[in-house]
């Protein structure tokens, strides 16, 4: 079973780039900043990161590569 | 052992799309939303998408993207 | 190791298509319906699907679509 | 590295068909039954299944197919 | 990244086949017996097993088959 | 679904080899240290590593390999 | 996404066989011994391997096998 849509979720992924976004963890804890790469395996690039932990910022990164095994959802900022 | 019946579960999948769906995730939070896209690893896009904890809205998107390695089950609203 | 029995295990599963089933997942829940379709991952899709918890019904659903990593065990209604 | 052993795991497997099992989950749980049939994921289908918690049946099944990757461990009853 | 030594560990297991063992699982029981054999997975097969738990044999069996995805380490007994 | 833009993020780490980086793993501990080198599983070698719990430096290593499906995030220190 | 420096983290463990090293595993248990073999999973050999639990010897064995999912970080002692 592989992709079956004409518009697969990698496009939506593709179309946010260079996008605010949030990045939700398994952990809960959320990742905001601007999307720079993204790949199948939902491994991210964030320029200008932070950390954000119920709802409060705890810190900032210039870049971060966050592992895409952990992401639980990726949304607009 | 593969895909073994002329009716598989990825054609139900293929038909709900621009449905409106309740995606239910492993830590009990739901996502409701339109079905915009779905691909066999149950990655999802959701359009206009809701996160709903124990019945209650907690938090509202534009689109958003979910990891389907997350996913319980997929139902139409 | 690949399948090594004349009559693997998803002959069980072809044969049951159609048949009144309780799903099983790890977290306990059950779920029972007639059960449409199943895939080599175990992805099911039920008709008229309820959820079980300790036994009693907690939600009905039309068709439910549920990820195959999810699952227990799969038995005959 | 694959199989190197001449008298590999498998083949215990397969002599085992027909008899009495006790197959214990991950959880704790052990199903008791007759062996009707298993695959290289530990896909397992009981005939006249049992479920036992604890030393005490919980449940019985006529037929049930356990997913492979909840298994611990396979013995003879 | 394959393989890259030599004398891979793979070369260990096979060596110790049809010696006294300890298998350590992840949830910290221990299955002791005579390795029969085992695969590239670290699925393994012993004759004569006994568990035992905190150095106390709670069970014994005739032959046991563990799956190896549980295998937290092997060692000779 | 494969590596769907120019700059992907495998880029962003060959680009930071040689830094000071900080390896958040999903534990919840940091390793810090000169990345020596890393792989596509996320796998990392850190030059004169250091483990960091609650922001305390609780242990110093030479050389240190980590292993890639531990890895949470990794950033420029 | 492969391996994509030149030095890759294979080499460096191909380079520690045969030294004393310290193997930490998901479970914060530690073992120590000499390196006799490892491959591209992590899985280990280690001669007069020891165990130890914050920081205190608690077992010791002959030759280990460490299975390689188990493995947080492995570092020379």
């Amino acid at each position: 079973m592989s992709e079956f849509n004409k518009t697969d979720p990698s496009k939506f992924l593709s179309d946010i780039i260079g996008s605010s976004v949030v990045v939700k963890l398994h952990n809960g804890v959320e990742y905001l900043g601007n999307l720079q790469s993204i790949d199948g395996f939902m491994n991210v690039v964030l320029d200008d990161g932070k950390e954000s932990i119920n709802g409060q910022v705890t810190k900032s990164y210039g870049d971060v590569f966050i592992r895409g095994n952990n992401v639980l959802y990726i949304s607009e900022a």
